[in-house]
């Protein structure tokens, strides 16, 4: 992940800071020192503190970088972040770009923490979707667990998904099951995208994996819930709000995927105050 | 742009296709031809058919895109957006990353636009931030000019921002003001950020282009327009909410920047609809 | 795969051609134009066709390539492979490039349909392993399946494979199937690296999706076999010769995975005939 | 050579860790420490060990990893070739990426030094081709070089090498030895691959510094060599096996080009055995 | 400016050592330790330390470097610049790119010092071009500053110029100044090319903030000044030479760009010696 | 080559254009087209046609490019060298880039062909030196050659130059050949710099291919052409000025190496014309 990080904390640095930043290195020398700290203006789940550190250390190498959360924590208004200790002009030049990832993952975090807790003693799995922001995909979906839910697939590669369009070309459900099976690793689960009764039997008696519920009414998922019977893992998608989850869950669904964990995460509210120590002998 | 685009296309399809796309692999014959739709399920304004367009134009250089909008229109419900015709792969290789990169972009465009229409017709120009996803800087501030925004500096590069450290260490407004006017090119503008009226006194006495108040009362903030006087363009910052927009505008504001039309945007809803065509003899 | 294809073609350009192919350069004018054909000098299958012609594309798009065969064919020996007429120029600095590809993934087709043969008509996968060359495994894990074989996870990211070290420090193989259980999406399965059949049994009993035998007897691979009776895959790995496959087929293991197959294959023997045309008017 | 390293461990861990080692990073914490040996399980030739420390290096600076031979030594079955101390995660993930650079290298060291060893008093350099992995060409020529054989040129731009469309297009030897000459620099030496005694006897007239004698039988080559009477050196190539390699060096050739020390080279047999110490506190 | 000064380093190696320094490597262990000093055999104006010394750094991060200047002195023939303690192999690989730098960005600085002393008591900025090595924009200008000299724009998106064209699209000055200040952030300042007094009169009519006159004669330069009267900045630009610029500053322009600031820089003259000190035990 | 200058290219760009040149983008429509020439204002020999031909072709893939000469060519003033019809945005991006590129090229070309002509009938080589610009290395030494000059070898790794330093390390220059000539490609020539006659005769009596005589009076020189009496070839580099060229040459040596046809060349005097056709239909 670290070699991912790495690659966006480039991008960033050469849209925001480019060929330099003009206000700073026009009137702060090196050898001015500051420190700051990363203040929480509302209450929220931290992530991305590693992401945060590594964005002022490849500015500084040696700036210290201290913490005050893990990962996962929540966070209470006015309570301190991240404390960092180095160059005046390091801090000035990284604080919006580490504040810009601190402040986007910490927000699916929350977003997803707020919708874990709404179903916390039942045994269902919140988890994501592909819906992320093109090049954020491993760090979006780290966020997503770091406030308690579960991740779909990586990506097109990592999972079989057996949509409409594959059902029709392969000839139905059960010869589009084994051409994927033939062809893909025997690590890979297969999971099939039903609509109705008819499609989930179908499913069932091919053996898939997982049977995707795709937005059913909630009659029609207990009736599939029935049928199905512990044969495959069930999940539910499509039109999944905060408030039909419960139900959801005592339907004894196993999987709810919800996108708004990741699309409709809006950032969480941090600001990070800067104070000019002295400078260097 | 364009080279941005693709660069971001590339880590898009590098994080999402991969090693490739196990499920369409295993039983799409690269004959198969299908068409898409894009469907818009809210009311919204478009932004990014362009780059939506490139998606899927990476895949197969010359696959049929039809937009049926043109950036910055408002979309009602139901209406289609864009058409493709093609390799039914590629349809369903692209359709996510395509509909993540416009979803995002139409968001911050939406969003922007209903700012803009709270303060329709006063002379006041809403700016966005530096507040951006990281290596989408380029695009999100292109979707708040579509949405009728305009655009604060690109990046620490090309304009001077003079804030409170940077007058600390350079010893007050007047000296800071005097070494980034020594530094910077002759086109680049000079703006202070201030919080009393003392500092806007003094930012003006030294002619900067423009003040920022900064988290200012609206009290304090007609007072200030009034000692300014039109010597200066003056933008207000800061806990901006739509409902203030109004006032700070008939204050005669020049600028108000919104750090939410791009931080907080969430993805408008769409969907993409595939139907599978016959396969080329 | 076409990106990672791409990637690795301009990755050999840089260092066969780098500033030029000099003795080309001094004597072959653009004008003059060229065919080529690839001939094989020993029977194999053939994998790598299309990576061979995006190396002529790279050179000059408009090239005209025509495999005589598809990725899979077995070829004799003296038959041609693949046409191609263009600049004799790109011909002469792209063969070498071309033929190392194809040389390179024929051979592990060839070795792949070797062993297949082997137990061509038991129910059986012959799978490969992480052991590639770097920057490869994408594109020798394609030539595999070529050959009849499958893959195996595609990396350490697709795939729970529990082995010693990390049972060591979960506490034992429940433990660890667990805490991988809990982390990891619904769409990975789990595999676990046994030894024993305590260690088999406890596996089992923690309902595992496959059991690795790790290097044992063929008698003990039979008395795992029974005891797992189809509750989970069975994989055998280690010390796997081709006179060896016949027995473990018939044990009725379901996976052998085979090292040799990638790390182990040799370059086919092939080379390309080129003829100088006529140049242009 | 470093530089070149460096993107191919990156290109390596992109392949094979990408988003994470879901299984490691579900249960081993990263103060979780171990120490791991790398042992022989073939006599062989060992090249390649700044590589696989700088693996290690890569995922993990300060790493302790301390080589137990020097690239070129023999190594005897069941010797310990590397040891390497860090946190277990590093271990975990680098082993496999480790080997498979270490396995091939030494593979070529080891092909080469065994054809060496057919020749080794006699005055003759066994070359290398361009007959390598696109990628590897720099250390796959190492390779060779540490197994006792030495470097044809690095690719098509540090030597020039005339063939038989060269010389069509130029309009015979002599032409074409001339405009090389005239285009290149005058520290790159000009070879010319001959297939009859008339070729060799023009080649020779106009000077060259090496002739190639493609194919010839070993009566041809001998007759070749009275002609040339060390007035250009001498290169064999084509069908050499270990076989004819001392016929060929008694006929007094200078060089013999082999494509097989790269192309056939096998993966020597190495396995990492990793042990668990304890957490940091 | 450290990542574009990185990636430029890396570009440099790859063309100028690539596959390896064969001299040195095959005669220089690596334990045998050198010194070195840059010498001037001219005097100069110094510009690039920091790149020289990351160039050191890159081949071996702990090396030992000692400016005898600051960037912006003037140093006088055969003073020792820069003292480097290291690998005799480091400093045999990294002096020609070390110079090649140094020699370069000084040259800017001193031909820019040059021009500046003409002028060195009188109210005028002499300003670079987008005259620069394609690549190297963001040092040349800052060799530019280092000689006393300042920035015009830094690319075409950090300032508006509008030119003959932009005006003929646009429908006349006024046109276009309005286009260009509706599109663009505030902090973007607005400068108009003008070849004749009526150009002049209509850019000031609207406002502009620099008005640029191109290839204009003195006299016409002077009316242009007394018609503008500093309502505007005044920017000359076309032909300027040494001796016409006294001229042009005491007819009261702000501002002279010079193209030949950068692309008529000549290569300082320097050298490096080197000396080899002991082999480490 | 192509891949070099596409990279160039690209770098260009991202410094120039970056996020969006924002003047035209603010008043030139997609569909305004336009034609440009290049045009000569002082009488030069031209090199990097297809260099400006690709700068716009990166922009516009199907722009219409005339070359009206080619690289060699001697221009007279007022000539066109370039037509292009497009896009005029295309045009307005694309001119500095084009015009950088083609001046630098031909700047080094027009200097060495002013070289090159002092000693035209003479049998002498003015070859280049490794005074290149970081990056431009392939490029400028391609503008060597299109002036008539020849090449010196391309960087550290593709030909042998053995420097004092060198020596001193090996214990002398026998020592030193014999150790490169073990460890280099036989397709590799020696050369060894040489400050006296005795260093001369030691490095023939060991048959380097090249002797370089460093900064000797033309009558060491001399000398030493007789001693070496064509048993190997010379090169004198060392203060050479254009006066003292011919004397060189008299003397009979084969090679002059020149740096200040690379590191001093000036950028020749070229500008575009662009003429706005009308808007598309």
């Amino acid at each position: 992940m670290q070699q991912s990080i790495d690659a966006l904390i480039r991008l960033a640095f050469a849209e925001d800071i480019g060929p330099g930043d003009i206000t700073t290195d026009s009137m702060v020398e090196d050898n001015v020192r500051g420190s700051g700290i990363v203040v929480a203006k509302q209450e929220f789940i931290i992530a991305g503190l590693k992401v945060a550190e590594s964005v002022f250390r490849a500015l500084e190498p040696d700036i210290l970088v201290i913490p005050c959360f893990a990962d996962g924590d929540r966070v209470d208004v006015g309570k301190t972040v991240l404390q960092v200790e180095g160059r005046l002009s390091t801090l000035l030049k990284g604080e919006r770009t580490a504040l810009n990832f601190l402040q986007r993952l910490s927000g699916i975090a929350t977003q997803t923490r707020c919708y874990v807790e709404t179903v916390a003693d039942l045994p269902v799995r919140l988890v994501d979707t592909r819906k992320t922001t093109p090049g954020f995909r491993v760090l979006e979906k780290y966020a997503v667990r770091v406030g308690g839910g579960h991740n779909h697939r990586m990506g097109l590669y990592d999972g079989v998904l057996i949509k409409d369009n594959h059902i029709a070309v392969a000839g139905g459900i059960t010869a589009a099951v084994e051409k994927a099976r033939k062809a893909v690793s025997h690590l890979v689960k297969i999971e099939v995208e039903t609509t109705t009764l008819e499609e989930v039997n179908e499913a069932l008696s091919v053996g898939v994996d997982i049977i995707m519920l795709d937005n059913m009414s909630l009659d029609q998922i207990r009736e599939a819930v029935r049928h199905i019977n512990k044969k495959a893992l069930i999940e539910v998608s499509g039109g999944v709000t905060r408030e039909k989850l419960k139900d959801l869950a005592a339907a004894g669904v196993d999987l709810v995927s919800i996108g708004a964990l990741t699309h409709s995460a809006v950032a969480v509210d941090l600001s990070m105050r800067i104070t000019v120590s002295s400078a260097e002998k």
